[in-house]
């Protein structure tokens, strides 16, 4: 684990890359990638280079035209990395923009056509960044939200969503499962969602924000209609993202006004971020196979690791030897901890982790994505997430391993003096 | 008019500023300032710096404490010199994202305190990224919609929005009208706006997108509730921008999701674009007087050298030496010719310069600002925006004036050709 091959993202890939200076690591065990990755040389690079020039994508003059080839070459880039057709990708400002313009889009879209469908399918375990468009659809627009359930290893429940169309397919605007589990890291049966939708006429989209680059995803070949990509999970910058919608999709706009992006996504084009997220998606599809295999070592001598460190420590998720979990995601809870209290244990060790999803950060409840797959709320309460990338090495997992015996005992000991507000475990 | 004064935004404020490269200046006179203007070399080395870290901002951990350091330091310096708190400030990816926020926000806001309050007063003369959305409630919400008029300079009429409200008051959920327009310069009476509005509880929105750095702009003197901000349009990133809004006002959410920006705008925080806008914001506002007598005079040049190149010119909007228009701004139309030919003509001649909004390039319609204005149909499409900023000098206008009869003849020349399309002038 201390030699891992070389992953491009890692070093600059041009001589000067970003003005030579490779990503600054965080300090100490930065194990919290699926919260935010190092933007890569190359596409921070990419990033200055366009952003030394001026032009407005949207404008007719020369500067405007130049801004506007480097939108369209990023657009090819990512499409065709991503299996789509250029057509296809919409800019958009990241991950929850395209999650909400997903929802609230495909759901406008579809009942304009078709009155009575107002129900919105949901797995359980989806991002807030679906779940609460969704749910605000419903105190909004007359939607119907459903809930599907998933199993103990957080993946969809097939029958009930079945089940489910076989009695409101008609009356179903759309169906939202997401590729991969932030969480757990469950990788979700995509193709079979959208074979058990197509006879209702019912759109499918999924959330892929954590499963580009670290998985194969292949946007045509998976058969949904629409699908989310965020550009800081993969080595580009925050604030940029896209969604890919079929052309055929009925989709109305969440962010209405100059009619960029064909009319369904308004607002000047990031040129900037959008070619630095095409370096970055590049690079990410392109050195997948390699990265993907190193963090899967990598995270299954993490997993093994803890388990001896922290006997009580319960694996989440599918086995990582399963096909069906991100390479790089490790999730535990730890019985009679808060994790909370562990993050911070960890974090004044120089390990940095996260309790779940970091847009969650803070709340004091335990995971709806544990609760869906049946954790006990006492349980729940006691997640920590490792998520590793591509800066990530051996190192960073002996620092891990190396606090967690007494991270954990302290934490189990906060627990016992604080009982009641976990639950009494 | 060849030895304008220092621009803090022309040259790196550090000694290695981004990397010591000033931004690349777009090749030619670059005369569109308004659509978007260079991103300034302070605001560069921040992103840089910024992006160079990892850490998402809603983490515990401390990477995430430090990157939520770098935000709320923006937050502080955006807030600072913008007249507000800093509690005030909601982040978001730019001018359109935050437009589409106040209207749809504050309509779902205050029609959820008080059911009756369904109409929408908007300026007849206010950027897309307001109208759209205002259209867009219209058709999806039950609002209705009212287009206040603006007299013959682009001014709104206030004994219309007093006589409205005197009608309508109670039945009002918000109003919008712009600091100052983006095609033809003209500063609103925003003051007198929140006046009117105030007996009524009828909340104000105004889109300073234009205005911020180019004039005076205090959010808590001027009495609204909600004011947009961009950050591409004072010497920041694309792709970043900022809601102004009071505390005590409602706002509903038009993204959802991890619950960031007080639950009003969900979304990983854009560190390093956020950090960028504050630094251009600070010198934006920092420099503005010199900055706006440089501008104001370089731009009184313009338009009265273009009068005596081009005699069939005529200047829209308020007269330069008035106190109602932005000093980097000139606009006019050009009786006989198309918009769209004068502004090719111009690229191939090297100067840059828009037929109105950006946002609306292309499309093949007279502005809505010029018929607002009582402009006739065929005078209005052959509309001219000239638009300065920090890196303008006066050799884009000798540039301009240079090419701008040759230019204008053979426009004309065209026109009286395609007579009929350009409504038979």
């Amino acid at each position: 684990m201390t030699n891992p091959p070389p992953d491009p993202a890692r070093t600059p890939l041009t001589a000067s890359g970003a003005h030579g200076q490779p990503p600054r690591e965080p300090d100490g065990a930065y194990l919290d990638h699926a919260a935010t990755t190092p933007m890569s040389a190359a596409a921070l690079a990419a990033f200055v280079a366009e952003a030394q020039r001026t032009g407005n994508a949207s404008s007719l003059h020369s500067a405007g035209r130049t801004a506007r080839r480097a939108v369209e070459e990023a657009r090819e880039t990512l499409a065709k990395f991503l299996g789509a057709r250029p057509s296809e990708v919409i800019f958009t400002a990241g991950g929850t923009e395209s999650d909400n313009l997903a929802i609230k889009g495909i759901f406008w879209g579809r009942r304009a056509q078709d009155t009575r469908r107002c129900r919105v399918l949901v797995s359980a375990v989806e991002h807030h960044a679906v779940l609460d468009p969704a749910f605000w659809l419903a105190g909004h627009a007359g939607a119907e939200i459903v809930l599907l359930p998933v199993d103990g290893e957080g993946r969809l429940d097939l029958d009930a969503l079945r089940a489910e169309l076989a009695a409101h397919g008609d009356e179903t605007a759309l169906i939202s499962v997401m590729w991969a589990n932030n969480e757990v890291g469950t990788l979700q049966p995509i193709r079979d969602v959208v074979r058990a939708a197509r006879p209702y006429g019912v759109p499918v989209h999924t959330d892929a924000v954590q499963a580009v680059g670290q998985v194969e995803v292949d946007f045509t070949e998976s058969g949904v209609d629409a699908m989310t990509v965020s550009g800081h999970k993969l080595g580009g910058p925050v604030g940029v993202g896209a969604l890919l919608a079929r052309r055929d999709l009925a989709l109305d706009a969440v962010l209405h006004g100059g009619g960029q992006e064909r009319g369904v996504r308004s607002g000047t084009l990031d040129t900037a971020s959008i070619a630095a997220f095409g370096v970055a998606a590049r690079h990410a599809v392109e050195c997948l196979p390699q990265r993907a295999a190193r963090l899967s070592a990598l995270r299954d001598d993490l997993v093994a690791r803890v388990r001896v460190a922290a006997p009580s420590a319960v694996l989440r998720g599918p086995e990582p030897g399963s096909a069906d979990r991100l390479p790089g995601n490790a999730h535990f809870t730890f019985p009679g901890a808060e994790g909370d209290s562990l993050l911070y244990l960890l974090d004044s060790a120089g390990v940095q982790a996260s309790t779940g999803s970091a847009c969650q950060a803070g709340v004091p409840q335990p995971s709806h994505v544990l609760l869906a797959m049946g954790v006990p709320e006492a349980e729940a309460r006691g997640a920590l997430r490792f998520t590793l990338g591509a800066t990530s090495t051996g190192s960073d997992v002996d620092r891990l391993v190396a606090a967690l015996p007494q991270v954990v005992a302290r934490a189990q000991a906060a627990g016992l003096v604080s009982g009641r507000s976990i639950g009494g475990v």
